[in-house]
């Protein structure tokens, strides 16, 4: 089994050991966090085997490897392994010298580590909103929230591009999966005051590694709604 | 004014610019988060100034440098600032070659990042259980959750005498405040069953850059007492 799209549930059989020269991710195709090691793995053209992990019914040899029992995950030839989504993606770019994603300057890498410590109070709200409709609650307290918080977000682009300035950079993977889902789950109208993140969607929608990482609108929809349900079918359009 | 250790409050008048050659740290003489930052900054022997802040009364030029509001924040004589504890003490070990702290090794960081992710979640019961047992409530359930966790974090001390290894290295410093402050809690009991963390709080306790940062136990304890009253003195013991 050399990878393995369907994912692999409780009673599966654990892969064998990760080949010499290569690297695996345990990822979930639909996971905004393990999208981010994709994001990068793809972006620095690393060679790697990718095993999916059903998240409602996880493999006893799934949880030996990492005990939290989320994705993504990455395992060596070694059998060493290294979970926690930023903590993957430093560790590829540290590991890999072809296109380095970090800014070599000190001062820059932290502005980007206490943006993405912004972003992380953000992305609660791409999950939280979506549930409460679902529940038929009131979601307009949270939605006006999340409007707020997109206008400082937006702010930081002033004057450029991307987040770390005229290219694409580690911090614009961490934080573009909840912008790819933002129209899936229907918050894109938060965005209306918000014109440089506007244009920064646009832009990434360009990129080679987010075109090679992303799923159409309709198939996350589909997964989503199943999701929804409580009965996630992580391998919707397969 | 070139320091205050007495706190600064809303109202007070913002430092000067931070002279060259050195490197600003706003604090507060009890928090946890800032004596990681102070702990990083004795090990590498880092001059700077230190200003500590009232945080139940913050001053709005303190708010325009960190709008999250908590310390530890760090500033240059730039202007620049950076803020979340170990982002600053992760760009001090950068920017200051003298006693690196971080691994060099991509593999052996990212296990110490991993570390301090599950130390994250161990934290918080050091808040918790104190306040629920102010206010009188039941806290048996979490004390044996906590004990269970300091079982774990135990489990990576096997054969180390610290998390990192033979000598004191980052993961340390950042762990070690919260043991720091064990027994001014009253939580010293549920290290009965960790024995290779209780040699580690002694090894810790013999590191110059421990004792220069550490208050003594009865300040400490005087301090937690207003704290816990919701008055916090923070200049308590000056």
């Amino acid at each position: 089994m050399a990878s393995s799209e369907r994912c692999l549930a409780k009673g599966s059989s654990a892969p064998g050991p990760v080949p010499k020269g290569k690297i695996r991710l345990y990822s979930m195709r639909f996971c905004p966090f393990a999208e981010r090691a994709r994001l990068v793995l793809h972006a620095k053209g690393i060679k790697h085997d990718t095993f999916n992990i059903n998240l409602m019914d996880k493999p006893d040899w799934f949880l030996m490897k990492n005990p939290l029992g989320l994705v993504p995950v990455l395992e060596m030839p070694g059998g060493q392994v290294i979970y926690e989504s930023p903590i993957t993606c430093d560790y590829l770019d540290e590991v890999y010298p072809e296109k380095k994603l970090l800014p070599a300057d000190p001062f820059e890498k932290a502005q980007q580590k206490m943006l993405l410590e912004h972003f992380s109070k953000i992305a609660p709200y791409f999950y939280k909103i979506p549930m409460m409709r679902r529940d038929d609650e009131d979601t307009s307290k949270l939605e006006e929230e999340l409007k707020e918080k997109l206008i400082k977000l937006n702010g930081n682009l002033a004057g450029k591009k991307y987040f770390g300035g005229d290219s694409i950079t580690m911090v614009d993977y961490m934080i573009w999966p909840w912008f790819e889902r933002i129209e899936g789950i229907g918050l894109k109208h938060l965005m209306d005051g918000t014109p440089e993140l506007k244009n920064w969607t646009e832009c990434m929608l360009e990129d080679p590694s987010v075109k090679a990482s992303m799923l159409n609108t309709e198939t996350f929809k589909g997964f989503y709604k199943t999701y929804q349900d409580g009965k996630p079918d992580y391998d919707y359009g397969l």
